[in-house]
């Protein structure tokens, strides 16, 4: 790997006159909270050397320009919510912080669009688009705590998905800054284009290691009226699995389906002290949302739903009311009443994989010693699945010794399906081994090279995504 | 620009050693038919110095290797379909026809996808697909002549965008030859990814200059059985386009928003001696497109739509059968009417702005001395719209005189309304000193830096999209 500078004197003084004494940090105590973001082991922390605060585009801008000079690595952090080690600052160097570019900036409702800096949050977005009546459809589990730029960066999913697709498909274009310092305005508010290479595209998912995305432009949608969520409780994961290309064939343009296993189901229960829970001790649950814009294509839908469900074989239809939300939104808390460390990993498969995927990960899982087998949550109408292990009191060693066998074991049965590593998380610094191994060299060869060639110097976010 | 070998006896015999003598051309007289592709300007015409015709990715490779070692240009030529001279081998060269490659390889109905190679007539697709009950969503005007490996490498719009989105967003993945001739596999069957860099949305749409696609994998969804296609009439321009932001509010999601100005309803039914067109003399037509899975659906998303139209203003509104369509259809064939020369033209702006665009170009084409003013047909609930000159009578000179300065001022206008030179025609060798003149030379160069990152002796379709 490429040397960096130490960070000098000279260079925390330059940073100092672009952005101001007051927005750049160096004092050890106040580094140490950016140390890690949702990483766990502290063999993966590192404490930055320096922090800064940018007011805007200019200032990030001038920023990545000293970050070149002084050959100092640069590490975005926007909500700190990655699992994939994705803000540690790996290389150390300077953590830039977008808390200060915060702002919403406008919301067209004629347009159908919002503007806002990459560092909003994620759920002020949807709230302001929903009280207008409109929907931004991005809607990542951590919506809460993440930004929109974080979101970008790693093409968030969530659970709107299945029908609105994707973080990069709710956007219409950005400004960023480039790995030298140039301020670009990449793709449009356009819904067709074919005037030169997409490179909105290419930069959204490349986590930060492309351009350092400073103020986005989303697409908002007319927000769907009538909505009603569907409990169907399985007791096979089979059964419960079959449910997705049913759906899909019906016509019925879910928001979302939904999977718990059984595990999930008795420990969120339990967190929850929900007792009555359905079928707690025998039930795998598949939640799937349907929006529509009248009443009577609700009842349609559902109607056909309902029949799909009993067809699958379901033991129980019900309405999914907000605790078995609530239920589904516990999924990483409830972990805690199993063991002090767990580990959750993304993987996602073609959409009819999942099936086959689910089981099989679940037969990998026996093989290891862990207390409690693989407990899986999927987003399943879009072949992404969840697969969590708890350390329980299994050594350090042990522990991290059967992780990795037991992902490599998952990674390659998951690439034999046509899958990949991450479907929402991100490679981050966690996953970069495994990317290197399981990308084909073709593949990896073309994304080095456009990674070198944009940022020569390796300075946004290296010893992420892959090893350029 | 750079300059290019001879082509040599040697490479025409290391030619002929990768794919079979009987698959090099290099008679005069048959390579003169490649001379041009939809363009009728023979001052744009260039007859290529060798063809060839691969069987397959290996053999593309080698020829992609050969023109590297030779430093011969080489251009992909498919359906010979581009109104942009995307075709056309502009600086000489090779050009490589698809023509051999053209079979579907596999149909999916429960993966809900289709793989072909590149050169299979995307009709074929379509109906391949049809016949199992389910939609290949892309479907560019050419859709009879042109091919699958066409569509991606321009990102072909065409009439079902406003519902299914334009050809990459049709596209699970693909195989292709990059241009130092590798062989990779680009993307994946999956809903969801954040595992490296999105390349496959990368290639698409950059025209043969970043890679030559091969197989393609696309999505296939499930064809609502139920559609009604309706023909709102109106007197003026506004009303007519007011009808978009309408639809879009109102959630009906239509399949297509067609509009076609009053000169257009004239010419074509005209050439089609259609005598009974609704409102021949005053009307300009909009065709709305619906699908859907129920009846029952279909007939409140009708109730609602013709309510719309009243809101609208609209003089009438009939069902657009065959015949409506026919017009349609031919907006380009009816021209020969008018002038044995004409242009079409192809301008995206955001779908909110088509309104104000519209007028604007009419009134742009009045200051010209054209004898017919600029005739426009449009998919306007895409925002993309098509703007046709008549030659007439005009003198050669002036009549380039004049297509240059009307051109810069729409596009000019476009571009303050944030669109772009194209929204499914390409760049090509056409358009490409607009490219370079309108595009902010930030984002225009970092295209270029992934072009010569990926093609460092610039052999892949030089001369268009961007000056690499």
């Amino acid at each position: 790997m490429k040397e960096y500078a130490q960070i000098s004197p000279e260079f925390i003084a330059d940073l100092e006159a672009v952005v101001g004494k007051e927005w750049v940090v160096t004092d050890a105590g106040i580094l140490d909270q950016y140390k890690t973001d949702e990483e766990y082991d502290p063999k993966r922390f590192r404490v930055p050397d320096a922090a800064v605060k940018p007011a805007n585009a200019q200032e990030v801008a001038e920023i990545v320009k000293l970050c070149n000079k002084y050959n100092v690595p640069l590490t975005v952090r926007a909500g700190g919510t990655s699992l994939a080690d994705g803000a540690i600052a790996v290389c150390g160097g300077l953590v830039l912080l977008m808390e200060r570019m915060n702002k919403i900036l406008e919301i067209d409702t004629d347009g159908l669009y919002i503007v806002a800096e990459a560092g909003a949050r994620t759920i002020d977005i949807q709230q302001l688009a929903n009280k207008e009546g409109l929907l931004y459809a991005g809607d990542p589990c951590s919506a809460q705590s993440c930004t929109i730029g974080g979101n970008l960066a790693t093409n968030a999913g969530g659970n709107k998905a299945v029908r609105y697709g994707v973080t990069r498909n709710q956007v219409y274009g950005f400004e960023m800054v480039t790995p030298t310092g140039e301020i670009v305005n990449i793709g449009g508010r356009l819904k067709k284009c074919s005037t030169g290479y997409c490179m909105e595209q290419l930069v959204i998912g490349s986590e930060g290691t492309l351009g350092i995305i400073t103020k986005v432009t989303l697409k908002l949608v007319p927000k769907p009226p009538c909505h009603f969520d569907l409990l169907a409780i399985f007791d096979n994961a089979a059964d419960a699995l079959s449910m997705v290309p049913r759906i899909n064939k019906a016509g019925i343009n879910p928001t979302s389906i939904e999977y718990m296993d059984n595990q999930y189901v008795r420990y969120t229960s339990k967190y929850l002290n929900f007792n009555g829970a359905p079928h707690m001790e025998d039930g795998i649950y598949v939640i799937v949302t349907v929006e529509t814009f009248t009443e009577d294509e609700l009842d349609m839908k559902m109607e056909q739903l309902s029949e799909l469900c009993e067809e699958a074989g379901a033991l129980d239809v019900l309405e999914a009311d907000e605790r078995i939300w609530d239920m589904r939104r516990n999924c990483q808390e409830c972990l805690k009443l199993i063991s002090k460390v767990s580990l959750t990993d993304d993987v996602v498969v073609p959409v009819d994989k999942i099936v086959t995927t689910i089981l099989k990960i679940m037969e990998i899982s026996t093989k290891y010693p862990f207390k409690v087998p693989a407990l899986i949550n999927a987003h399943i109408g879009d072949g992404n699945l969840h697969i969590v292990l708890c350390k329980c009191d299994l050594s350090d060693e042990d522990w991290d010794k059967y992780v990795e066998a037991f992902h490599n074991e998952c990674y390659a049965y998951a690439y034999e399906q046509g899958g990949r590593l991450a479907g929402e998380h991100g490679i981050g610094a966690k996953k970069i081994g495994y990317m290197e191994k399981f990308t084909p060299a073709g593949e990896l060869d073309l994304m080095k090279k456009i990674k070198r060639a944009w940022d020569p110097n390796n300075i946004l976010n290296p010893g992420k995504v892959i090893n350029a």
